[in-house]
């Protein structure tokens, strides 16, 4: 790696608008030396303006180089290296051992450099990482599920990537560090500047553990439009997005857009549709843009490697019921909750032979379902049994809950043998 | 219509346990006189048997024989008919005018004839109808949805039809009657039975209103069996099913499948992932098998005609900063927030030539954005103006919220104008 070469990146860092993608193909077409001398003498090479003039807005070129060229007037990349440097930054270009590949992704706006200020490894800390993002006003909800996610992930094994943005993002980070992982946060300022100003601790803590990330040379303050094209960096460093809670209008949804060009698999989280906070992640789902997502567990089943990463299944609870065979089963349905019946008439119900019916009350009777009355057969009071998860047969009785005894057990609350949902 | 064909349903109604597939099969291939006199003279035609026989279930025909002539030889279906109808309750069978003709998408296991109770005449309601189902035990937020559910279809002219339960379906029938419309009980006992005993009043509402519609003669308890076959119906008399709150194991999920199965439109409304009572539509969700909708109006985009019954698309506020033309954004964003800053250095900040600078600062200053000062032109104190929506520009400048002016403003908080989400 030429000494130049990042000495000619950090240059055009300050000469071009972060995302620029005009110098994205100036720098691809000539490379960053050239490219400087190019924009020092005010003389782009003949070959990219003749290329660039068969673009839609060739005609700003001249402008553009103007900008460029006063702007390199005032720049001191050996001064911002040396500054960033002392600071405890680095900067590293496309090439260095620690540049994340999947951000050539993003071609011509490709970030110039970066600068980096953290103990972790940027290459290594985004090859299993989770974008993690979220309204800035979140809801205590919000907040609540981002730090879930920020926990889970990092227990998992995977790196949270977020914007260190009030709300869902501070959350995310929080989360992460908590269970002592690394986690990378990508600032639309210089790694210097602490933005939000009330997150200078936590940022503080993410360097330590993990690594601030900015496309934006030391000093430079957040704009609106660095915040838009600082997203895409968010996009493009990890595997996948999840979307906490978005507003209709959301900086979120800008991120979940750029996740969706680049083709990374992109995940909402529900919430209550009557909160405004989450109606950009219902949007989402509704246009069947982003996968449904409850768990980090989830988010990782829909990230990770096919097979290994597999999130567990959601389980539906076994009840004791499900125990009974379809004659047993068919028996019990037929016996009354109140008065009583004999057997053949509870066969009949049934619609199963008398032996059966027989043998079938007989063992209910032992598991304590039924009892004997003076008119024959009836169910006895159940225990809420279709509620209580973790019980074999038989099922204990319960002698309270005599509002339970008139309604037959559970049947709003029971899968049905041909149901999908298993 | 002739009455021996009524007679002959309400007979069968008795002997063949509901939804049973081989009555289903027999009556279709041989109609139902005969099939009474078939089942009363215990000697099945032989087409109908040698057609069984090629089925799997087919050693059970004999079994099946023996119940139904059984509980035949204890039918008196003439005096069903006349006590439902001193009742006030009515019998309606395939080819009444009444009929829903969509139910006939169940095939073998279509009702052989439904009671109502009611004004509402049901195959009219049902033309446009949707079933909203969910949890007995159903949260506070599921009961909400339900009835703004119950009440914004009924508004839009929709019929709501549901189970009857305590839950979300109570909520979704109230919520209709409390708009003035027919909605639709379909119970998994007698229409004169009243369960849960709860809402006896509830079903005294609708019958004044709507219809209450079974399957079961009149006298017949609820069974579990008989709650999950009645799920059939709830799915297959609407155009489409909403889950409003589900557990993981929950009957709702059941009417779901059926719905999917005969490929009637499935929606989910979300809710907390906190909240175990939404974790069956999640599922649903993430599987995508069905669609999320949050509002009414998103279930009738779905379910309605193409066109005609669009749902209005959920807007972004429009906030005043989205008037600016991109030039007078790029300088804003260049206008530093303290100290001050030269026409100059804010043109060449911004990337924009000097003059074009000098005009926008003219109109952002008179428009109350910038102010200048000693040292140039400077941001005022912002109005929270990202989140104040119904404004237009000019922007009314706040001197107070001295928080706000250390912000960007609102850059999470805004759509990129490349963003897909508009």
């Amino acid at each position: 790696m030429s000494s130049f070469e990042l000495e000619a990146r950090a240059a055009l860092m300050r000469v071009a608008d972060t995302g620029d993608t005009t110098m994205g193909r100036l720098v691809a077409s000539c490379g960053a030396i050239a490219a400087v001398d190019a924009v020092r003498g005010r003389m782009l090479p003949p070959a990219f303006v003749a290329q660039e003039m068969r673009q839609e807005r060739a005609t700003k070129l001249d402008q553009r180089l103007n900008t460029w060229h006063a702007r390199m007037s005032v720049a001191d990349p050996a001064t911002d290296i040396a500054a960033g440097e002392r600071s405890g930054a680095r900067l590293i270009i496309p090439g260095s051992p620690e540049w994340p590949s999947q951000l050539d992704q993003l071609g011509p706006s490709r970030p110039l450099g970066l600068w980096l200020h953290g103990s972790a490894d940027l290459r290594f800390s985004c090859l299993r990482s989770v974008s993690v993002v979220g309204a800035r006003s979140a809801t205590s909800y919000g907040t609540h599920v981002a730090a879930e996610f920020g926990i889970g992930l990092s227990e998992a094994g995977w790196t949270v990537v977020s914007g260190g943005a009030y709300g869902v993002d501070g959350a995310a980070h929080r989360g992460a560090l908590a269970a002592d992982s690394p986690t990378v946060v990508v600032l639309a300022c210089g790694v210097d500047i602490a933005y939000p100003r009330g997150h200078l601790d936590l940022f503080t803590a993410v360097r330590d553990q993990g690594v601030v990330v900015s496309e934006c040379p030391p000093g430079v303050h957040p704009t609106r439009a660095r915040f838009l094209i600082r997203n895409r960096l968010i996009a493009a460093l990890s595997r996948g997005t999840v979307v906490v809670e978005a507003a209709l209008r959301s900086g979120a949804l800008n991120t979940a857009t750029h996740a969706l060009a680049l083709n990374r698999h992109l995940a909402a989280v529900p919430g209550p549709v009557t909160s405004v906070m989450s109606a950009g992640c219902h949007r989402l789902l509704r246009e069947r843009k982003a996968v449904c997502v409850a768990t980090p567990e989830e988010m990782i089943d829909l990230v990770g490697v096919l097979g290994d990463d597999l999130s567990p299944s959601p389980r539906s609870p076994v009840v004791p019921r499900d125990a009974l065979n379809e004659v047993t089963s068919k028996v019990l349905d037929a016996v009354p909750s109140r008065g009583g019946a004999g057997p053949a008439s509870i066969a009949l119900a049934a619609g199963v032979p008398l032996d059966a019916a027989l043998s079938s009350l007989g063992g209910l009777a032992a598991a304590g379902y039924v009892e004997r009355v003076d008119k024959g057969w009836r169910l006895r009071k159940p225990a809420s049994a279709a509620y209580r998860k973790h019980d074999v047969l038989p099922d204990p009785v319960d002698s309270s809950g005599a509002d339970a005894f008139n309604e037959p057990p559970g049947p709003h609350d029971q899968t049905a043998p041909f149901s999908g949902s298993g």
